[in-house]
């Protein structure tokens, strides 16, 4: 579903095609370069919630020993 | 930095030209889907970090002020 096909009809030269081209092509070696920090962006992300649900799941625990220590005299 | 430019000594039509390029541009624009689909990916990991984090110190501040309570009988 891509709109706007580049065509001949428009009577663009092999020099102009050329040079299109290898705008195209530092555009996509940028995205590419882009995306690789975005993806360690987002295992960087993982790693921090991973370690943030342990801390929470941490101090749960210990609440819940100090409320059992108080209810029962454990 | 981008090492092999395309150029006209390889002897290639502009229909070539031309087919690499609307490849080009498909490839372009799956990128860009894939861009946005990470940005709000990042952008939900961000959140969801803010939130664990808020949690981590809520659960401090309760169990600080049982320790309090418990030193000082408050």
């Amino acid at each position: 579903t891509f709109d706007h096909s580049y065509s001949l009809t428009s009577g663009t030269t092999s020099t102009e095609l050329l040079k299109k081209l290898n705008e195209q092509r530092d555009i996509i070696a940028l995205m590419e370069v882009k995306m690789k920090e975005m993806k360690s962006t987002i295992r960087q992300l993982r790693i921090t919630e991973a370690k943030l649900r342990e801390e929470v799941r941490d101090r749960d625990r210990i609440m819940s020993m100090a409320v059992l220590r108080k209810k029962h005299g454990v």
